[in-house]
C-alpha cells in the first residue's frame, strides 16, 4: 500500500496540483486550473495606476479545488493514502485578511477597493515607499542591507506602506496582512503561520530582531513599530508541520481531515528539495526567462551580490542563500525578436525544428570566438546590483553572423553565472556541483554544456519539468511526519523524493581551456562598462 | 563655342567617359564599357591561387575606345572642341611592358603566364614579399613608416618582388613594370611617366629618396637597388600636361591628334578636384563600402594614423593627405544582412522604400541614445592602423531594436571619422569644412545629418554621383592649358569646373551635444578594446 503527498503550486496565472509517491519521488498525477480573473487590470471599471498588478483571493481557492481533484481523480490514488500537503507560493503577494481569515475584499464595502486585493510579487506601486525604506536604511547604515543589497518595491514592508498610506480604511478594517501561501495554509488548516521563506526574502525576516529591526521600522512609521505582532505573525520554517487539514477544505478537496499541512515556501524555492539538495555546496540553477541561484549552507555569510539569505530560508536547518541574474531566456527570446534574419526562420522550418533549437544547432557547430558580450540586457542583479547596467557585445567582424550573436549570449549569461559562483566561493561558500530546472535547462542541451564548460563543473538536470510543484510534495511527506508513512528528517525525505535527473553534463577540457580566455575579457569588459 | 574636357575612369570591372564643359563644369554626357573578361580567375584552364587577381590590359583599351566613343556620340560635341584628356584608374594595379609599351601578356610565349597581366589593386598574394619589407623597414626604423604605417601586399614594390621571385622570366623579358594608368597614357601619348600619386601613395615615392631609399632596396634584395632607374620611370605631378594624344588613338577614340593628355592619377583622388577642393583645410570623405579620406596641406607632417602623405599626391603643388575607415558602408549592409528581422523588410516593402532608406528614416526618428559602438567590423585603419580590432556595441536592454543597432553603426562611423579629424587637427593640419562624395554622400541624408552633428562641421556632398570621372576631366583642361581654351592654373580649373552640390549638411547644436557625451563613451571603449 504506497502513500502519497500533495503538491500544490500557486503561479503567476493558474494552481497545479501534483501527487508524488513518498517512497520513491514517482509523479502519479499533476492538474492545472487558470485563475479566472487572471491578473486584475481594472476595478469597478477603471483601469489600475501604471505598476498595479492585483489578484482576487478567492480564484486561488477555486483554482485550488479545481486541480487538486484532478489530480486526485487522475491519479486513482485513495483519499487515505494521501497524507501530507505542500504548498508553494509566488512572493512576495500579500492580502488584507479578517482573524478569521476572510479576505478584505469580501468585506461589504470593500469589494471594489483595489487595496483590499491581493498585490502580486509584481505589483511595483509601492516604489516610492521602497525608496523611502532604502533612503533611511542608508543613513542608517541598516545591517539587512548587507543581505539583501536594497528593498525592492516587490517585497512586503513598501506593500504594506502603501496601504497605510493610500488606503487607511483598508489599514483599520485588516486584521492581518499576509502571503498568500501563508493564506492558504490558512485556510487549510484554520492557523495563521508565517513561512520562512517568504518572510525572510521578501520580508527581511530575521530571527535575532524580526521583520527588520524596531527601531528602524519606528523611525519609518510609528506604526511600524510593532508590525510584527499586530499585523503579520509568527514565522515558522517552511516544510514544518502546522497543522491538519480542516473539515470544510477535506470536503472541499476530497481529502481526508487531519492530513499534514506543511508551512508554505517561495515557488522557485520549492526546487531545491524536488532536485534532492539537502546539504551545502550544490548550487540549484532556476532557468527561464531570468535564472535564480540557490544554495544552502551552514552559516550565515554575507557578500556582495546576494538578494537574500535568509535562516531555514530554503530547507529547515540551512541558511537558505538566493542570487540572480535578470535576464537569461529574456535574452535568447531578444536575439530571436530583434536580430535573427528571416533566413534562418526559413532554415529551422525546412529543418522542422523551432528556431531556438535550430539556432542553438548552429551555435553548437560554430567555432568562432570571437565575440564576447556581456549579459546586462535588463541591468545585473548579482553580483553587481545594479539595474542600469546594460548589455554589451565585442569583437563583431564583417563575417560575425546571428548565430555567432546568439552563441555569444548564450556564453555571456554562463559566465555571469561563474561569475556569481566565485562570488559565493570566494566568501567561503564552497559550490561543488550545479543542478538546473527549469524551461532552458530541460529543454536545451547546447546550453546547458556551454555553461558546464564555462563554469567548470559538471550539471545535474532536473527530470520533472514540474520542480517547484514537486517540491510542495516533498515537504508534504515531512509535514505528514514518518508516524503517517511519511518522513521525520528532511534530508531523507529528499534523498527519497528527488524527481531525478534527466541528463548529466560535464565540462569538456579542451572548450574549458577556451572559455577561460574569454572570461578574461568578459571580466575586463565587466569593469569598463561598470565603472 | 564651347570647350569640353574628357575625363576617363578605370575602375575595378569598367571604364566610364565622361564630358565636361570647361567653362562651367557641366557634364554633358557619360558612357561605360564592362571589361570584357572582368577580374582573371583562372589562366589556362587552371584556377589562380588564394589571393590572386589579375586583369587583361587589352580589355582596358578595349572598354576606353567603347566608352569614348559612346560619351563623344552621346554629348553631340565635335571632336575638335575636346581639348585635353584625364585619366583616373585603380592602383596599385600594375603590369609588365615592353620599351614600346607592348604587354608581356601580348609577347608570343607568355600568353598563359599569369605575371604577365595586370596585378589588379586587390591582388593580394604578395603578402610573403610585403611581410619582408616591412620588418626589414621596422628594423632600419625607415623614416617612409611615419608617412604610410606598413606596406601593404597590395602595393608596388611587394608585386615587383613577387614577379622577382616568382617568374624571372617575366622579369628578365619585362623593360618596364608600370601602373596600369600611366600604361593608358603611355598608349595615349607614346610617353612613359609615372604618375606623382599611385608613385607615392603606392609606391612611397619621395622626390628626395626616390622609391623609398636605395639603401633600403638594396638590403631587400640587390636587384632593387636600381629598381627606379631600371624598370620604372620618372615621376611627374598628377594632372600636368605628359604629351599630345598620338595618331593612333585619335583615330581609334575618334578625337583630334594632338589632344592634350594629362598624368594620371588614383580613382579615389581624382575626387578632390571634381567637388572644387584647391586648398588646404577641407576634407573631403569618399563614403560607399569603405571611406577614404582626403586632404591637402603646405607642408609635410606625419602623426600616427595616415595612409600616406605624398607631394603632388591629389592636387600639384600641395602635399596630399590620405587617411581611411576599412568598413562603412560594408557594415551597414551587415547590419541589414545579418541582423535586420523580416518585419523590418515587409514595413520597408509596405512604405515603397528600399530597406536602407527605410532603416534610415527609422533611426532619424529613434530618440536612444543608450546605445554606443565601435566601427571596426574590419578593423580600424586611421588612426589606430590594427587590422585585428574588432567592432563593438554597447546599451544593449531588451527594449532594444534593430533600428537602435543601425542607428549606432551610422553613428560610429562618424565617431570614427570625428577622430580622424582630431588627429589631424592636433598635428597642426586645420579641417574646415568638409566634403562628401559616393554612394552613402548622394543617396542618404539622415547619414550626413549624424556626420554633421557629430563632427561639428558643415558638409557639402558632390552634385555629380560620377565625381571621379568628372576630377579627370578637370585634370584634362588643365593639360590642355589656357592658349588651348583650358587652364593652366589648377586652382582656377578646379573653381570653374568643380561639379557643385546636391546638398549641405550644418551641425545641429542640440545633437552635437549629445553627441559629445556619447563620442566620450566611444573613446573609452576604443582605449578598453585596443589596449
Amino acid at each position: 500500500m504506497g502513500k502519497y503527498s500533495l503538491g500544490i503550486d500557486f503561479g503567476s496565472l493558474s494552481a497545479r496540483a501534483i501527487i508524488v509517491d513518498v517512497a520513491n519521488g514517482k509523479q502519479m498525477a499533476s492538474a492545472s486550473s487558470p485563475y479566472a480573473h487572471g491578473v486584475l487590470e481594472e476595478m469597478d471599471g477603471k483601469p489600475l495606476g501604471a505598476g498595479w498588478a492585483l489578484q482576487d483571493p478567492a480564484d486561488y481557492q477555486q483554482s485550488m479545488i479545481a486541480c487538486v481533484k484532478a489530480a486526485v481523480a487522475e491519479s486513482g490514488v485513495p483519499a487515505e493514502d494521501i497524507i501530507g500537503i505542500g504548498v508553494d507560493f509566488t512572493a512576495c503577494s500579500v492580502l488584507p485578511i479578517k482573524n478569521d481569515g476572510t479576505p478584505i475584499s469580501q468585506v461589504a464595502g470593500f469589494e471594489t477597493n483595489p487595496h483590499a486585493y491581493v498585490k502580486m510579487w509584481k505589483h511595483h506601486a509601492a516604489q516610492p515607499y521602497a525608496d523611502r525604506i532604502n533612503a533611511l536604511a542608508k543613513a542608517r547604515n541598516e545591517a539587512f542591507l548587507q543581505k539583501y543589497d536594497a528593498i525592492s518595491s516587490e517585497w512586503l514592508i513598501p506593500k504594506i506602506m502603501q496601504v497605510m498610506a493610500e488606503a487607511p480604511e483598508v489599514y483599520s478594517q485588516m486584521d492581518k496582512f499576509i502571503e498568500a501561501g501563508d493564506w492558504i495554509v490558512m485556510q487549510l488548516t484554520g492557523k495563521d503561520s508565517r513561512n520562512s521563506c517568504a518572510a525572510g526574502y521578501k520580508g527581511q525576516y530575521d530571527p535575532a530582531t524580526g521583520y527588520m529591526n524596531k527601531a528602524f521600522l519606528k523611525a519609518l512609521d510609528p506604526r511600524l513599530e510593532n508590525i510584527e505582532e499586530e499585523k503579520l505573525g509568527k514565522v515558522v520554517p517552511s516544510g514544518t508541520w502546522v497543522g491538519g487539514l480542516n473539515e470544510t477544505y477535506a470536503e472541499l478537496l476530497g481529502l481526508k481531515a487531519g492530513t499534514g499541512v506543511a508551512a508554505a515556501t517561495i515557488d522557485a524555492h520549492a526546487a531545491v528539495p524536488a532536485v534532492g539538495i539537502a546539504a551545502p555546496a550544490q548550487m540549484l540553477m532556476i532557468m527561464g526567462t531570468s535564472t535564480c541561484h540557490m544554495m544552502l549552507h551552514s552559516k550565515e555569510v554575507c557578500f556582495k551580490g546576494l538578494c537574500g539569505v535568509v535562516k531555514d530560508g530554503i530547507i529547515p536547518g540551512f541558511y537558505g542563500y538566493e542570487a540572480g541574474q535578470c535576464a537569461v531566456g529574456d535574452i535568447f527570446q531578444w536575439v530571436i525578436d530583434e536580430i535573427v534574419p528571416k533566413k534562418y526562420f526559413d532554415q529551422a522550418q525546412q529543418a522542422g525544428m523551432d528556431i531556438f533549437a535550430y539556432m542553438s544547432r548552429l551555435a553548437a557547430e560554430c567555432e568562432d570566438e570571437n565575440l564576447v558580450a556581456l549579459d546586462w540586457w535588463n541591468g545585473c542583479r548579482s553580483p553587481l546590483m545594479d539595474g542600469n547596467l546594460k548589455g554589451a557585445i565585442s569583437g563583431l567582424t564583417l563575417k560575425t553572423t546571428a548565430v555567432d550573436i546568439f552563441k555569444a549570449t548564450v556564453e555571456a549569461t554562463a559566465f555571469g553565472t561563474r561569475r556569481i559562483i566565485e562570488a559565493f566561493e570566494s566568501s567561503g561558500v564552497a559550490v561543488d556541483r550545479l543542478y538546473a530546472c527549469g524551461g532552458i535547462a530541460t529543454k536545451n542541451s547546447y546550453m546547458m554544456q556551454v555553461y558546464a564548460d564555462i563554469t567548470g563543473k559538471a550539471i545535474s538536470v532536473a527530470a520533472s519539468g514540474e520542480a517547484v510543484a514537486h517540491g510542495s510534495a516533498v515537504f508534504g511527506a515531512l509535514a505528514a511526519g514518518k508516524a503517517k508513512g511519511g518522513y521525520d528528517d528532511v534530508a531523507e525525505a529528499i534523498g527519497k523524493m528527488s524527481c531525478g535527473y534527466s541528463g548529466q553534463y560535464l565540462p569538456n577540457a579542451e572548450k574549458q581551456a577556451v572559455y577561460a580566455e574569454k572570461y578574461v575579457k568578459y571580466l575586463a569588459m565587466s569593469d569598463h562598462f561598470s565603472k
